[in-house]
């Protein structure tokens, strides 16, 4: 009877105790009937889960018992605890000034942390980051950085640590070591239905932060048609309650609301945003990423304390941008971990897609909407994600806009351009990617890029 | 590609062939998100989930949000012909007379089944009957049905209805061949809290019992502690679903809302509940079993079409009780399915539990409420019951009631006596059957123990 023990230390009757099986049945009849859980019974399920005691059709029947009824802050804060501490939790004292990271919720072309990291080291602070894979139709920063011939994401911990202390950042992927409790509910959720769940999100975010032992954060909630969230209302929710749960672990959080309603910048995929984040990195780029990155790492430099005020940081940040001190940091960050610098130099000198096709405007006007979701998704179809951790990805497929919301199209005209090495690309892809573009005949309004900065004490307008 | 075919069986837009992970994943998303699946959809998922191409962890999430967001009418008769179509559906039109059966939703105590099936039969009606066993706090009438020695529940279909047309009744197990797919999906909400979803409940029920081919169908819809709703109000609105669905395949319908606030009878356990069942099949036994049986009958005989006076019906059903017409069909159901009759007619002669220990008042006064549910767990405990389908039973084990509500007491008098084979009864064990005895000053009010009958034209009161 030792399956009993959990029992007796999770301080449940001694009825209960009889029935092993049942007791985790109770659990979930609690959640499913709106009740709190306590941190004994949040304890006991993480590492019944763990210990594979819980088999996934009653944790996955739990995670969506949780998206109907919610967690309360107790119960946000118990499991970003527990996820935590179910793996390492790392020290960065040695590091001689402030530690900060950022976090998005997931984009359709949000290379950002490729332009960030480096920027933010140039700057001065440091940026240990542990980022993830593309799952479903967003992107992810390790199968971009992973494009790059060489380049290593899977580097273990004190490398992590020495390449951070040295160069002023590292980026690398989540490790075994690293909340394994989220690793393993995160992929339940995924194929589950249930990742829009806000305590579920916060505490798996938060968790991962937590344990890379920074002194503050920076989150980039996404919001619109390709963000997990559509509606600013409940994007601005998550921030709220990412910010008082990382708050109770003092955690200095801020977050920043961006657009998310068409893809950020020109490019979708894994080799052509890398080329973008350069394009940006060497002082140009698009607009929209650029002012996107650079207002994140403004509110990086406010929440550690560097500077109070975002637009100057903006323009001091810029700078960096335009002088080559952020690119400089990037190629010496790609050599750290074992990447190619040279095709960097010359993006051209690397692999063609196989296959390359236009789409066409079939009316003149003015693109009124670019649908972000259905981009990221057939960008995944072409290839550039996955719909499952077990896949792998092409690093040439993807998809390039030729025009963003507000521009003017005459029929005929290129829209964008799908590229594969892996896929035949059909007319259901073709079809996809026309119907994510809405032409109208007026001018349209183009949304605000930058939304808000929620903090501790509020939110912010961000009129820049 | 042939994984892709069904999505093209389902109607489904070309684009989302492309996913076949992806697809079932939508699904979980619309019926979470509240929006009504189409047959197609639907019939997509139990294939799928046949075909061992879902995985239990996202079945089990989707009934977690089919528990949240329920199921429309259309939705609820799409799964119940697809479960029932997942399967053999039986003929019995060779039978010459009319075929009915009997369905509880699941008591403590309850074994109206093993005295209903002979007494109907011994009245004229044929009754093809499949049982489920006892699982969680609830017994089943298959476990009580192979307490008796030799008796056979797993018979081939070709027997079952040779059986049937022969003596007017045959009482077996759910068979490999009679909806497959209920059988799945029950297993796993059972373990998932999902239980007590109406629509699951009603595709369920309704989907076994059109594969037996009936011409009417009486539900005896529990309601109380014991029961799977404990509130008049839920218990009715499952009555009405049902109703209402077997309506819709023409399958006669009436359903009688019975009291599970307390035990019914004397009797919890398997053993144990045959001896009370041939105490009302010899003319005697405790009154509230026998009056269940009896309006469950009477509504049968209503069912078919053979009376429409509930009263006299009972009392028609009560003579065959008293007469020895349903003990004598009873003997040669039991002989027919290789059952011992000997130990029938002297159960004295069974075997003795190992552990037999009384319960005592600890004060004196009235028995205002015994908990049926505590008392259906803790006969499991004692090991009546089963946690989970791969445990057996023990035939000895369960749970004899000395006193019932309303009753008197005087200090040191025994309640209830517990009985075990296989299980050492422990101070655990005794708290809960002490715990499950509420005892009052006054006289407590004594709940109606058939509280109404409804059937598709609506609610009548069963004032007897």
């Amino acid at each position: 009877m030792n399956l009993a023990e959990p029992f007796a230390q999770a301080g449940l009757c001694p009825m209960l105790r009889l029935f092993v099986f049942m007791t985790l049945l109770d659990l979930l009849h609690k959640k499913r009937d709106g009740l709190a859980l306590s941190e004994a019974e949040i304890e006991f399920i993480i590492k019944s889960y763990l210990e594979e005691r819980v088999p996934d059709y009653q944790m996955s029947a739990l995670l969506m018992a949780i998206y109907f009824q919610g967690m309360n802050d107790s119960e946000t804060v118990a499991l970003t605890r527990l996820m935590r501490d179910s793996g390492v939790v790392m020290d960065f004292s040695h590091v001689p000034g402030p530690k900060v990271d950022k976090h998005s919720t997931g984009g359709v072309g949000d290379k950002v942390s490729l332009i960030l990291a480096p920027l933010m080291a140039a700057a001065g602070v440091y940026v240990p980051m542990i980022s993830g894979r593309g799952l479903g139709h967003t992107g992810g920063t390790l199968d971009k950085l992973e494009a790059i011939p060489g380049f290593r994401t899977q580097l273990p911990l004190h490398k992590f640590r020495e390449l951070t202390e040295k160069i002023g950042t590292c980026l690398i992927g989540q490790t075994e070591e690293i909340c394994p409790a989220d690793r393993r509910i995160y992929a339940l959720r995924d194929v589950t239905a249930t990742v829009s769940a806000i305590p579920l999100i916060c505490a798996s975010i938060l968790s991962k932060k937590l344990a890379e032992g920074l002194d503050a954060l920076v989150l980039d909630v996404k919001v619109g048609e390709g963000a997990i969230f559509k509606d600013a209302a409940t994007a601005e929710k998550l921030a709220r309650r990412l910010i008082a749960t990382a708050t109770h672990f003092r955690l200095r959080t801020m977050a920043v609301l961006t657009d998310m309603s068409q893809p950020l910048g020109n490019a979708i995929g894994n080799w052509v945003e890398v080329v973008e984040a350069i394009e940006v990195l060497r002082g140009g780029g698009p607009e929209d990423t650029k002012q996107v990155t650079l207002a994140l790492g403004a509110a990086m430099l406010q929440a550690v304390g560097k500077s109070d005020d975002i637009k100057s940081s903006m323009r001091t940040l810029n700078k960096l941008l335009q002088n080559g001190a952020a690119w400089e940091k990037f190629l010496e960050v790609v050599t750290a971990q074992g990447g190619e610098v040279g095709v960097l130099h010359e993006p051209a000198r690397y692999a063609q897609p196989t296959s390359i096709i236009p789409i066409k405007a079939a009316q003149a006007g003015y693109v009124a909407a670019i649908n972000a979701r259905e981009l990221g998704r057939l960008s995944m179809a072409l290839g550039a994600g996955r719909a499952n951790l077990k896949q792998g990805v092409d690093p040439l497929a993807g998809i390039m806009l030729h025009k963003k919301v507000g521009e003017a199209v005459v029929t005929g005209e290129i829209l964008a351009t799908l590229q594969s090495s892996t896929i035949h690309i059909d007319e259901a892809h073709l079809h996809s990617a026309r119907s994510s573009f809405s032409i109208s005949e007026q001018s349209p309004k183009i949304p605000p890029l930058l939304l808000a900065k929620l903090d501790e004490h509020g939110r912010h307008e961000l009129a820049l």
